[in-house]
Protein backbone atom coordinates (compact mmCIF):
# COMPACT_ATOMS: atom_id res chain seq x y z
CA UNK A 1 0.00 0.00 0.00
CA UNK A 2 1.22 3.48 -0.64
CA UNK A 3 2.31 5.50 2.12
CA UNK A 4 -1.36 7.71 3.47
CA UNK A 5 -3.59 5.28 1.42
CA UNK A 6 -5.89 3.53 4.18
CA UNK A 7 -7.35 2.31 1.26
CA UNK A 8 -6.55 2.37 -2.64
CA UNK A 9 -7.61 4.69 -4.75
CA UNK A 10 -8.46 1.84 -7.00
CA UNK A 11 -11.13 0.01 -4.33
CA UNK A 12 -11.73 3.67 -2.76
CA UNK A 13 -13.16 5.00 -6.17
CA UNK A 14 -14.52 2.71 -7.77
CA UNK A 15 -17.98 3.03 -8.85
CA UNK A 16 -20.56 1.24 -6.95
CA UNK A 17 -24.26 2.11 -7.19
CA UNK A 18 -23.70 5.72 -5.27
CA UNK A 19 -26.19 8.67 -5.78
CA UNK A 20 -23.55 11.30 -7.50
CA UNK A 21 -26.16 14.35 -5.51
CA UNK A 22 -25.24 12.51 -2.33
CA UNK A 23 -21.53 12.16 -3.01
CA UNK A 24 -19.07 14.66 -0.58
CA UNK A 25 -17.43 16.71 -3.41
CA UNK A 26 -14.64 17.59 -0.50
CA UNK A 27 -13.91 14.57 0.22
CA UNK A 28 -10.30 12.42 -0.27
CA UNK A 29 -11.05 8.74 -0.44
CA UNK A 30 -8.45 6.06 1.09
CA UNK A 31 -6.35 9.23 1.82
CA UNK A 32 -5.17 9.52 5.09
CA UNK A 33 -3.25 12.71 4.77
CA UNK A 34 -3.56 16.36 4.04
CA UNK A 35 -2.61 18.68 1.30
CA UNK A 36 1.04 18.38 2.36
CA UNK A 37 1.45 15.02 2.42
CA UNK A 38 -0.53 15.02 -1.09
CA UNK A 39 1.64 17.27 -2.92
CA UNK A 40 4.78 15.52 -1.61
CA UNK A 41 3.32 12.24 -2.30
CA UNK A 42 2.69 12.96 -5.84
CA UNK A 43 6.20 14.17 -6.52
CA UNK A 44 7.35 10.77 -5.73
CA UNK A 45 4.67 8.91 -7.29
CA UNK A 46 5.15 10.63 -10.17
CA UNK A 47 8.38 9.12 -10.87
CA UNK A 48 7.14 5.45 -10.54
CA UNK A 49 4.44 6.19 -13.17
CA UNK A 50 7.13 7.72 -15.60
CA UNK A 51 9.02 4.42 -15.09
CA UNK A 52 6.18 2.24 -15.44
CA UNK A 53 4.94 4.43 -18.94
CA UNK A 54 8.57 3.70 -20.20
CA UNK A 55 8.32 0.21 -20.07
CA UNK A 56 4.98 0.10 -21.86
CA UNK A 57 6.04 2.58 -24.20
CA UNK A 58 9.23 0.20 -24.88
CA UNK A 59 6.79 -2.80 -25.27
CA UNK A 60 5.08 -1.13 -27.77
CA UNK A 61 8.40 -0.55 -29.70
CA UNK A 62 9.17 -4.04 -29.84
CA UNK A 63 5.89 -5.50 -31.10
CA UNK A 64 4.20 -5.73 -27.75
CA UNK A 65 0.17 -4.65 -28.51
CA UNK A 66 -1.09 -2.99 -24.60
CA UNK A 67 -2.03 0.26 -24.19
CA UNK A 68 -3.71 1.96 -21.87
CA UNK A 69 -6.68 4.80 -21.92
CA UNK A 70 -7.65 6.78 -19.60
CA UNK A 71 -11.07 8.83 -20.35
CA UNK A 72 -11.59 12.11 -18.26
CA UNK A 73 -15.23 13.38 -17.77
CA UNK A 74 -16.52 16.59 -15.46
CA UNK A 75 -18.02 19.56 -15.80
CA UNK A 76 -17.31 22.94 -16.50
CA UNK A 77 -13.69 23.70 -13.86
CA UNK A 78 -13.66 19.89 -12.75
CA UNK A 79 -10.10 20.11 -13.29
CA UNK A 80 -9.38 17.36 -16.47
CA UNK A 81 -6.91 20.07 -17.69
CA UNK A 82 -5.33 20.04 -14.49
CA UNK A 83 -4.86 15.94 -14.60
CA UNK A 84 -3.21 16.39 -17.71
CA UNK A 85 -0.80 19.32 -16.98
CA UNK A 86 0.05 17.86 -13.49
CA UNK A 87 -0.04 13.84 -13.96
CA UNK A 88 0.11 13.22 -17.91
CA UNK A 89 2.84 15.83 -17.94
CA UNK A 90 5.23 13.82 -15.31
CA UNK A 91 5.50 11.22 -18.45
CA UNK A 92 7.49 10.90 -21.58
CA UNK A 93 5.57 12.89 -24.31
CA UNK A 94 6.95 10.74 -26.66
CA UNK A 95 4.00 7.81 -25.13
CA UNK A 96 1.26 10.00 -24.56
CA UNK A 97 -1.63 10.84 -27.19
CA UNK A 98 -3.90 13.56 -25.70
CA UNK A 99 -7.74 14.26 -27.24
CA UNK A 100 -10.04 16.78 -26.54
CA UNK A 101 -13.44 16.27 -28.18
CA UNK A 102 -15.69 19.43 -28.16
CA UNK A 103 -18.63 19.78 -30.26
CA UNK A 104 -18.86 17.51 -32.96
CA UNK A 105 -17.51 19.17 -36.39
CA UNK A 106 -20.23 19.11 -39.36
CA UNK A 107 -18.04 15.95 -41.07
CA UNK A 108 -18.01 13.54 -37.27
CA UNK A 109 -21.97 14.40 -37.48
CA UNK A 110 -22.33 12.77 -40.74
CA UNK A 111 -20.83 9.47 -38.75
CA UNK A 112 -21.95 7.70 -36.21
CA UNK A 113 -20.91 9.06 -32.44
CA UNK A 114 -18.17 6.73 -32.09
CA UNK A 115 -16.39 7.37 -35.03
CA UNK A 116 -14.30 10.34 -34.12
CA UNK A 117 -13.70 8.55 -30.77
CA UNK A 118 -12.49 5.40 -33.02
CA UNK A 119 -10.24 7.53 -34.73
CA UNK A 120 -8.12 8.66 -31.55
CA UNK A 121 -7.54 5.26 -29.55
CA UNK A 122 -3.77 4.83 -28.49
CA UNK A 123 -1.63 3.00 -30.68
CA UNK A 124 0.15 0.14 -29.39
CA UNK A 125 2.44 1.07 -25.82
CA UNK A 126 1.09 4.72 -25.44
CA UNK A 127 -1.22 5.89 -23.29
CA UNK A 128 -4.21 7.65 -24.64
CA UNK A 129 -5.82 10.31 -22.70
CA UNK A 130 -9.35 11.57 -23.63
CA UNK A 131 -10.51 14.96 -21.92
CA UNK A 132 -13.93 14.46 -22.76
CA UNK A 133 -14.99 11.63 -24.84
CA UNK A 134 -18.20 9.39 -26.03
CA UNK A 135 -19.75 10.00 -22.58
CA UNK A 136 -20.47 13.60 -23.99
CA UNK A 137 -23.25 12.02 -25.91
CA UNK A 138 -24.97 10.51 -23.38
CA UNK A 139 -24.98 13.82 -21.26
CA UNK A 140 -24.55 17.24 -23.02
CA UNK A 141 -26.71 15.39 -25.63
CA UNK A 142 -29.21 13.61 -23.20
CA UNK A 143 -29.55 16.82 -21.44
CA UNK A 144 -30.23 19.08 -23.50
CA UNK A 145 -31.74 16.43 -25.83
CA UNK A 146 -29.87 17.44 -28.64
CA UNK A 147 -31.58 13.80 -30.09
CA UNK A 148 -34.54 11.97 -29.19
CA UNK A 149 -34.34 9.55 -26.20
CA UNK A 150 -34.74 6.82 -29.08
CA UNK A 151 -31.68 7.97 -30.19
CA UNK A 152 -29.28 8.13 -27.05
CA UNK A 153 -30.93 5.60 -25.09
CA UNK A 154 -29.08 2.76 -27.18
CA UNK A 155 -25.78 4.20 -26.55
CA UNK A 156 -25.17 3.07 -23.37
CA UNK A 157 -25.00 -0.75 -24.70
CA UNK A 158 -22.95 0.32 -27.87
CA UNK A 159 -20.10 1.93 -25.51
CA UNK A 160 -20.34 -1.20 -23.94
CA UNK A 161 -19.94 -3.08 -26.94
CA UNK A 162 -17.29 -0.75 -27.94
CA UNK A 163 -15.46 -0.45 -24.94
CA UNK A 164 -15.14 -4.18 -24.75
CA UNK A 165 -13.72 -4.32 -28.40
CA UNK A 166 -11.25 -2.01 -27.06
CA UNK A 167 -10.43 -4.18 -24.15
CA UNK A 168 -10.34 -7.01 -25.69
CA UNK A 169 -7.80 -5.47 -28.10
CA UNK A 170 -5.50 -5.22 -25.53
CA UNK A 171 -6.25 -1.39 -24.33
CA UNK A 172 -6.25 -0.93 -20.11
CA UNK A 173 -9.49 1.68 -19.96
CA UNK A 174 -9.48 3.99 -17.11
CA UNK A 175 -12.20 6.28 -16.71
CA UNK A 176 -12.45 8.93 -14.02
CA UNK A 177 -15.77 11.29 -13.49
CA UNK A 178 -14.25 14.34 -11.79
CA UNK A 179 -17.18 16.15 -9.68
CA UNK A 180 -16.74 19.85 -7.97
CA UNK A 181 -19.87 21.02 -5.68
CA UNK A 182 -21.78 23.91 -7.05
CA UNK A 183 -20.46 26.25 -4.85
CA UNK A 184 -16.62 25.30 -5.82
CA UNK A 185 -17.72 25.68 -9.59
CA UNK A 186 -19.19 29.01 -8.61
CA UNK A 187 -15.37 29.76 -6.82
CA UNK A 188 -13.61 28.39 -9.61
CA UNK A 189 -15.88 30.85 -12.67
CA UNK A 190 -15.28 33.61 -10.29
CA UNK A 191 -11.26 32.92 -10.73
CA UNK A 192 -11.19 33.12 -14.08
CA UNK A 193 -13.08 36.05 -14.01
CA UNK A 194 -10.96 37.69 -11.80
CA UNK A 195 -7.99 37.09 -13.35
CA UNK A 196 -7.22 38.44 -16.81
CA UNK A 197 -4.99 35.58 -17.63
CA UNK A 198 -7.92 33.20 -16.82
CA UNK A 199 -10.35 35.00 -18.94
CA UNK A 200 -9.49 32.55 -21.96
CA UNK A 201 -11.01 29.51 -20.23
CA UNK A 202 -14.36 31.41 -19.56
CA UNK A 203 -17.34 30.85 -21.45
CA UNK A 204 -20.93 32.68 -21.18
CA UNK A 205 -21.95 29.10 -22.06
CA UNK A 206 -20.48 27.54 -18.64
CA UNK A 207 -22.65 29.59 -16.26
CA UNK A 208 -25.83 29.28 -18.41
CA UNK A 209 -25.02 25.48 -18.07
CA UNK A 210 -25.32 25.71 -14.01
CA UNK A 211 -29.22 25.77 -14.56
CA UNK A 212 -28.93 21.98 -15.44
CA UNK A 213 -26.93 20.80 -12.54
CA UNK A 214 -29.51 18.53 -11.49
CA UNK A 215 -30.03 16.55 -15.38
CA UNK A 216 -26.58 16.48 -15.49
CA UNK A 217 -26.23 14.90 -12.04
CA UNK A 218 -28.94 12.47 -13.01
CA UNK A 219 -27.46 12.04 -16.50
CA UNK A 220 -23.70 10.70 -15.04
CA UNK A 221 -25.54 8.91 -12.57
CA UNK A 222 -27.23 7.05 -15.37
CA UNK A 223 -23.89 6.32 -16.97
CA UNK A 224 -22.34 5.41 -14.24
CA UNK A 225 -24.82 2.32 -13.52
CA UNK A 226 -25.16 1.64 -17.17
CA UNK A 227 -21.82 1.59 -18.38
CA UNK A 228 -19.53 0.49 -15.32
CA UNK A 229 -17.91 -2.63 -16.06
CA UNK A 230 -14.99 -5.18 -15.67
CA UNK A 231 -13.38 -4.14 -18.50
CA UNK A 232 -13.83 -0.27 -18.46
CA UNK A 233 -14.33 0.71 -14.14
CA UNK A 234 -16.05 3.80 -13.40
CA UNK A 235 -13.71 5.63 -10.75
CA UNK A 236 -16.03 8.37 -8.82
CA UNK A 237 -13.96 11.15 -8.08
CA UNK A 238 -14.68 14.10 -5.57
CA UNK A 239 -12.40 16.71 -7.05
CA UNK A 240 -12.90 19.94 -5.03
CA UNK A 241 -9.40 19.48 -4.07
CA UNK A 242 -6.75 19.59 -6.83
CA UNK A 243 -4.21 18.24 -5.09
CA UNK A 244 -6.29 15.04 -4.53
CA UNK A 245 -7.85 14.50 -7.71
CA UNK A 246 -4.35 14.53 -9.12
CA UNK A 247 -2.29 12.15 -6.58
CA UNK A 248 -5.71 9.96 -7.10
CA UNK A 249 -5.71 9.65 -10.70
CA UNK A 250 -1.71 9.00 -10.91
CA UNK A 251 -2.37 6.25 -8.25
CA UNK A 252 -5.16 4.51 -10.90
CA UNK A 253 -2.65 4.85 -13.52
CA UNK A 254 0.01 3.24 -11.51
CA UNK A 255 -2.13 0.72 -10.56
CA UNK A 256 -3.36 0.06 -14.48
CA UNK A 257 0.37 -0.15 -15.85
CA UNK A 258 1.43 -2.32 -12.91
CA UNK A 259 -1.58 -4.47 -13.79
CA UNK A 260 0.05 -5.10 -17.06
CA UNK A 261 2.88 -6.97 -15.61
CA UNK A 262 5.46 -5.31 -18.33
CA UNK A 263 9.11 -6.33 -17.84
CA UNK A 264 11.62 -4.32 -20.17
CA UNK A 265 11.65 -6.47 -23.61
CA UNK A 266 14.17 -8.68 -23.79
CA UNK A 267 16.85 -8.06 -26.90
CA UNK A 268 15.84 -10.18 -29.82
CA UNK A 269 19.83 -10.05 -31.12
CA UNK A 270 22.93 -11.25 -30.28
CA UNK A 271 24.26 -9.14 -27.29
CA UNK A 272 27.31 -10.42 -27.10
CA UNK A 273 27.67 -10.18 -31.28
CA UNK A 274 26.33 -7.20 -31.39
CA UNK A 275 29.21 -5.90 -29.14
CA UNK A 276 31.79 -7.60 -31.09
CA UNK A 277 30.39 -5.67 -34.55
CA UNK A 278 30.33 -2.20 -32.30
CA UNK A 279 33.66 -2.48 -31.49
CA UNK A 280 34.95 -3.20 -34.91
CA UNK A 281 32.95 -0.44 -36.37
CA UNK B 1 20.80 37.42 -22.19
CA UNK B 2 19.83 34.42 -19.50
CA UNK B 3 22.29 33.87 -16.93
CA UNK B 4 25.59 32.10 -18.25
CA UNK B 5 24.95 32.93 -21.67
CA UNK B 6 27.59 35.42 -23.19
CA UNK B 7 26.11 34.95 -26.64
CA UNK B 8 22.18 33.29 -27.17
CA UNK B 9 21.76 29.89 -28.67
CA UNK B 10 19.45 31.22 -30.95
CA UNK B 11 22.71 33.05 -32.62
CA UNK B 12 25.84 30.58 -31.21
CA UNK B 13 23.75 27.80 -32.90
CA UNK B 14 22.53 29.30 -36.19
CA UNK B 15 23.70 27.69 -38.98
CA UNK B 16 25.95 29.54 -41.29
CA UNK B 17 28.01 27.25 -43.69
CA UNK B 18 29.93 25.45 -41.24
CA UNK B 19 31.40 22.16 -42.24
CA UNK B 20 29.60 19.52 -40.51
CA UNK B 21 32.86 17.39 -39.95
CA UNK B 22 34.63 20.44 -38.61
CA UNK B 23 31.97 20.54 -35.86
CA UNK B 24 33.48 20.17 -32.35
CA UNK B 25 30.28 18.01 -30.80
CA UNK B 26 31.55 18.58 -27.65
CA UNK B 27 31.32 22.32 -27.23
CA UNK B 28 28.85 24.31 -26.11
CA UNK B 29 28.20 27.20 -28.17
CA UNK B 30 27.75 30.40 -26.20
CA UNK B 31 27.67 29.00 -22.58
CA UNK B 32 30.01 29.53 -19.96
CA UNK B 33 28.76 27.49 -17.46
CA UNK B 34 29.43 23.62 -16.96
CA UNK B 35 27.32 20.87 -16.55
CA UNK B 36 26.11 21.80 -12.53
CA UNK B 37 24.85 25.01 -14.18
CA UNK B 38 23.42 23.87 -17.28
CA UNK B 39 20.97 21.69 -15.14
CA UNK B 40 20.23 23.97 -12.74
CA UNK B 41 19.15 26.86 -15.68
CA UNK B 42 17.43 24.34 -17.21
CA UNK B 43 14.94 23.33 -14.30
CA UNK B 44 14.89 27.64 -14.26
CA UNK B 45 13.91 28.18 -17.93
CA UNK B 46 11.72 25.15 -17.89
CA UNK B 47 9.26 27.60 -16.14
CA UNK B 48 9.73 30.15 -18.21
CA UNK B 49 8.89 27.90 -21.37
CA UNK B 50 5.93 26.58 -19.88
CA UNK B 51 4.72 30.18 -19.00
CA UNK B 52 4.89 30.93 -22.52
CA UNK B 53 3.66 27.86 -23.89
CA UNK B 54 0.48 28.21 -22.16
CA UNK B 55 0.02 32.13 -23.81
CA UNK B 56 0.34 30.00 -27.28
CA UNK B 57 -2.11 27.43 -26.36
CA UNK B 58 -4.30 30.25 -24.92
CA UNK B 59 -4.12 32.08 -28.09
CA UNK B 60 -5.23 29.28 -29.91
CA UNK B 61 -8.54 28.71 -27.88
CA UNK B 62 -9.60 31.86 -28.73
CA UNK B 63 -9.00 32.54 -32.26
CA UNK B 64 -5.24 32.78 -32.62
CA UNK B 65 -3.70 31.06 -35.52
CA UNK B 66 -0.03 31.08 -34.59
CA UNK B 67 1.45 27.81 -33.48
CA UNK B 68 4.90 26.66 -33.16
CA UNK B 69 7.02 23.60 -35.03
CA UNK B 70 10.04 21.77 -33.86
CA UNK B 71 11.95 19.71 -36.17
CA UNK B 72 14.39 17.40 -34.68
CA UNK B 73 17.02 15.48 -36.88
CA UNK B 74 20.02 13.55 -36.11
CA UNK B 75 21.78 9.89 -36.22
CA UNK B 76 20.73 7.24 -33.49
CA UNK B 77 21.54 8.15 -30.07
CA UNK B 78 21.96 11.99 -30.93
CA UNK B 79 19.37 12.90 -28.31
CA UNK B 80 16.81 13.63 -29.75
CA UNK B 81 14.25 11.37 -27.92
CA UNK B 82 16.19 13.21 -24.99
CA UNK B 83 15.05 16.73 -26.06
CA UNK B 84 11.13 15.62 -26.20
CA UNK B 85 10.81 13.90 -22.69
CA UNK B 86 13.14 16.62 -21.15
CA UNK B 87 11.98 19.84 -22.81
CA UNK B 88 8.94 19.25 -24.55
CA UNK B 89 7.83 17.40 -20.85
CA UNK B 90 7.94 20.64 -19.29
CA UNK B 91 5.11 21.85 -20.79
CA UNK B 92 1.36 21.05 -20.85
CA UNK B 93 0.42 17.90 -22.76
CA UNK B 94 -2.89 19.77 -23.96
CA UNK B 95 -0.45 22.09 -26.07
CA UNK B 96 1.93 19.22 -27.62
CA UNK B 97 1.61 17.38 -30.68
CA UNK B 98 4.72 14.78 -31.62
CA UNK B 99 5.29 13.02 -34.84
CA UNK B 100 7.70 10.83 -35.18
CA UNK B 101 8.76 9.71 -38.73
CA UNK B 102 9.80 6.41 -39.03
CA UNK B 103 10.36 4.16 -42.47
CA UNK B 104 7.20 5.08 -44.43
CA UNK B 105 4.43 2.83 -44.91
CA UNK B 106 3.18 1.55 -48.00
CA UNK B 107 0.57 4.12 -48.20
CA UNK B 108 2.55 7.02 -47.67
CA UNK B 109 4.57 5.83 -50.57
CA UNK B 110 1.73 6.31 -51.99
CA UNK B 111 1.97 9.69 -51.96
CA UNK B 112 4.65 12.75 -52.35
CA UNK B 113 7.25 12.97 -49.29
CA UNK B 114 5.72 15.87 -48.07
CA UNK B 115 1.89 14.25 -47.58
CA UNK B 116 2.53 12.32 -44.14
CA UNK B 117 4.36 15.45 -43.32
CA UNK B 118 1.51 17.79 -43.89
CA UNK B 119 -1.47 15.76 -41.88
CA UNK B 120 1.07 16.21 -39.06
CA UNK B 121 1.32 20.15 -38.75
CA UNK B 122 0.15 21.69 -35.35
CA UNK B 123 -3.12 23.46 -34.96
CA UNK B 124 -3.20 26.47 -33.82
CA UNK B 125 -2.26 27.17 -30.36
CA UNK B 126 -0.02 24.06 -30.50
CA UNK B 127 3.81 23.25 -30.31
CA UNK B 128 4.24 21.06 -33.02
CA UNK B 129 7.42 18.34 -32.17
CA UNK B 130 8.97 16.54 -35.38
CA UNK B 131 11.42 13.26 -34.01
CA UNK B 132 12.78 13.34 -37.77
CA UNK B 133 10.58 14.50 -40.52
CA UNK B 134 10.80 15.21 -44.23
CA UNK B 135 14.26 15.80 -44.00
CA UNK B 136 14.85 12.25 -43.90
CA UNK B 137 13.83 12.37 -47.65
CA UNK B 138 17.29 13.77 -48.71
CA UNK B 139 19.15 11.81 -45.75
CA UNK B 140 18.90 8.30 -45.03
CA UNK B 141 16.77 8.44 -48.84
CA UNK B 142 20.09 10.05 -50.67
CA UNK B 143 22.54 7.63 -48.43
CA UNK B 144 21.47 4.62 -49.47
CA UNK B 145 19.63 6.00 -53.28
CA UNK B 146 16.66 4.70 -51.70
CA UNK B 147 15.13 6.96 -54.91
CA UNK B 148 17.24 8.39 -57.68
CA UNK B 149 19.02 11.60 -57.90
CA UNK B 150 16.67 12.84 -59.81
CA UNK B 151 14.53 12.44 -57.43
CA UNK B 152 15.66 13.33 -54.48
CA UNK B 153 17.72 16.80 -55.82
CA UNK B 154 14.35 18.89 -56.35
CA UNK B 155 13.36 18.26 -52.88
CA UNK B 156 15.58 20.78 -51.54
CA UNK B 157 13.79 23.20 -53.56
CA UNK B 158 10.18 21.68 -52.45
CA UNK B 159 11.08 21.56 -49.27
CA UNK B 160 11.70 25.53 -49.32
CA UNK B 161 8.10 26.11 -50.63
CA UNK B 162 6.66 23.77 -48.12
CA UNK B 163 8.29 25.54 -45.47
CA UNK B 164 7.94 29.39 -46.70
CA UNK B 165 3.88 28.26 -47.53
CA UNK B 166 3.62 26.77 -43.41
CA UNK B 167 5.76 29.85 -42.17
CA UNK B 168 3.29 32.17 -43.89
CA UNK B 169 0.60 30.85 -42.65
CA UNK B 170 1.55 31.29 -39.14
CA UNK B 171 4.02 28.69 -37.85
CA UNK B 172 7.33 29.39 -36.27
CA UNK B 173 9.86 27.15 -37.55
CA UNK B 174 12.65 25.69 -35.40
CA UNK B 175 14.99 22.80 -37.06
CA UNK B 176 17.68 21.61 -34.78
CA UNK B 177 20.35 19.27 -36.51
CA UNK B 178 22.10 17.32 -33.42
CA UNK B 179 25.46 15.90 -34.13
CA UNK B 180 27.39 13.70 -31.37
CA UNK B 181 30.77 12.37 -32.49
CA UNK B 182 31.49 8.73 -33.78
CA UNK B 183 33.23 7.47 -30.62
CA UNK B 184 30.29 9.30 -28.61
CA UNK B 185 27.67 7.47 -30.75
CA UNK B 186 29.88 4.35 -29.69
CA UNK B 187 29.40 4.90 -25.87
CA UNK B 188 25.74 5.67 -26.03
CA UNK B 189 25.32 2.44 -28.30
CA UNK B 190 27.39 0.26 -26.05
CA UNK B 191 25.27 1.15 -22.52
CA UNK B 192 22.12 -0.12 -24.96
CA UNK B 193 24.24 -3.15 -25.52
CA UNK B 194 25.00 -3.31 -22.05
CA UNK B 195 21.59 -2.38 -19.84
CA UNK B 196 18.99 -4.75 -20.41
CA UNK B 197 16.62 -1.82 -19.50
CA UNK B 198 18.08 -0.09 -23.08
CA UNK B 199 18.04 -3.35 -25.54
CA UNK B 200 14.32 -2.40 -26.97
CA UNK B 201 16.28 1.01 -28.12
CA UNK B 202 18.73 -1.02 -29.60
CA UNK B 203 18.58 -2.14 -33.66
CA UNK B 204 21.82 -3.68 -35.31
CA UNK B 205 20.90 -1.39 -37.73
CA UNK B 206 22.12 1.39 -36.37
CA UNK B 207 25.53 -0.20 -36.37
CA UNK B 208 25.25 -1.14 -39.56
CA UNK B 209 24.40 2.45 -40.39
CA UNK B 210 28.23 4.29 -38.72
CA UNK B 211 29.86 2.80 -41.69
CA UNK B 212 27.88 5.62 -43.67
CA UNK B 213 29.14 8.28 -41.84
CA UNK B 214 30.90 10.58 -44.17
CA UNK B 215 28.24 10.13 -46.61
CA UNK B 216 25.88 10.89 -43.61
CA UNK B 217 27.69 14.37 -42.88
CA UNK B 218 27.76 15.65 -46.12
CA UNK B 219 24.16 15.34 -46.78
CA UNK B 220 23.57 17.26 -43.86
CA UNK B 221 26.04 19.48 -45.04
CA UNK B 222 24.14 19.90 -48.50
CA UNK B 223 20.35 20.66 -46.67
CA UNK B 224 22.06 22.93 -44.11
CA UNK B 225 23.61 24.57 -47.15
CA UNK B 226 19.85 24.36 -49.21
CA UNK B 227 17.45 25.05 -46.70
CA UNK B 228 18.75 27.39 -43.91
CA UNK B 229 16.30 29.95 -45.10
CA UNK B 230 14.73 33.31 -42.78
CA UNK B 231 11.17 31.76 -42.17
CA UNK B 232 12.46 28.27 -41.16
CA UNK B 233 16.00 28.00 -39.57
CA UNK B 234 18.20 25.56 -39.13
CA UNK B 235 20.37 25.53 -35.51
CA UNK B 236 23.83 22.88 -35.10
CA UNK B 237 23.59 21.65 -32.04
CA UNK B 238 26.75 19.95 -30.79
CA UNK B 239 25.03 16.81 -28.79
CA UNK B 240 28.04 14.84 -27.05
CA UNK B 241 26.70 17.04 -23.90
CA UNK B 242 22.54 16.19 -22.94
CA UNK B 243 22.41 18.77 -20.57
CA UNK B 244 23.60 21.24 -23.06
CA UNK B 245 21.54 20.20 -25.54
CA UNK B 246 18.18 20.22 -23.93
CA UNK B 247 19.14 24.06 -22.28
CA UNK B 248 19.93 24.97 -26.04
CA UNK B 249 16.58 23.90 -27.24
CA UNK B 250 14.98 25.47 -24.17
CA UNK B 251 16.54 28.79 -24.84
CA UNK B 252 15.78 28.68 -29.19
CA UNK B 253 12.23 27.72 -28.16
CA UNK B 254 11.82 30.38 -25.26
CA UNK B 255 13.53 32.93 -28.17
CA UNK B 256 10.76 31.56 -30.40
CA UNK B 257 7.89 32.26 -28.31
CA UNK B 258 9.03 35.52 -27.07
CA UNK B 259 8.77 36.68 -30.59
CA UNK B 260 5.52 35.70 -31.34
CA UNK B 261 4.89 38.67 -28.68
CA UNK B 262 1.89 37.39 -27.41
CA UNK B 263 -0.26 38.31 -24.62
CA UNK B 264 -2.93 37.01 -22.46
CA UNK B 265 -6.06 36.80 -24.81
CA UNK B 266 -8.83 39.54 -23.64
CA UNK B 267 -12.04 39.33 -22.52
CA UNK B 268 -14.56 38.60 -25.56
CA UNK B 269 -17.75 39.16 -23.32
CA UNK B 270 -18.05 41.51 -20.75
CA UNK B 271 -16.78 40.81 -17.11
CA UNK B 272 -19.05 42.75 -14.54
CA UNK B 273 -22.00 41.12 -15.94
CA UNK B 274 -20.32 37.73 -16.10
CA UNK B 275 -19.79 38.56 -12.49
CA UNK B 276 -23.12 39.55 -12.13
CA UNK B 277 -24.73 36.22 -13.58
CA UNK B 278 -22.34 33.82 -11.96
CA UNK B 279 -23.49 35.60 -8.58
CA UNK B 280 -27.12 35.01 -9.64
CA UNK B 281 -26.37 31.25 -10.67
Amino acid sequence: MAKHWAEPAVTALRANGQRVADLDTSSTPGFTGGKREGKELLAERATVLSDLQEKLFAHGRTGGTRSVLLVLQGMDTAGKGGIVRHVIGSVDPQGVDHASFGVPTPEELQHDFLWRIRKRLPAHGQIGVFDRSHYEDVLVVRVHELVPQREWEPRYDLINEFEREVSENGTMIIKVAMFVSLEEQKRRLRERLERPDKYWKFNPSDISERAYWPEYQKAYETLLDRTNTDYAPWYVLPADNKWYSRLAVTELLIDALTGLNLDWPPADFDVAEQLRRLDES
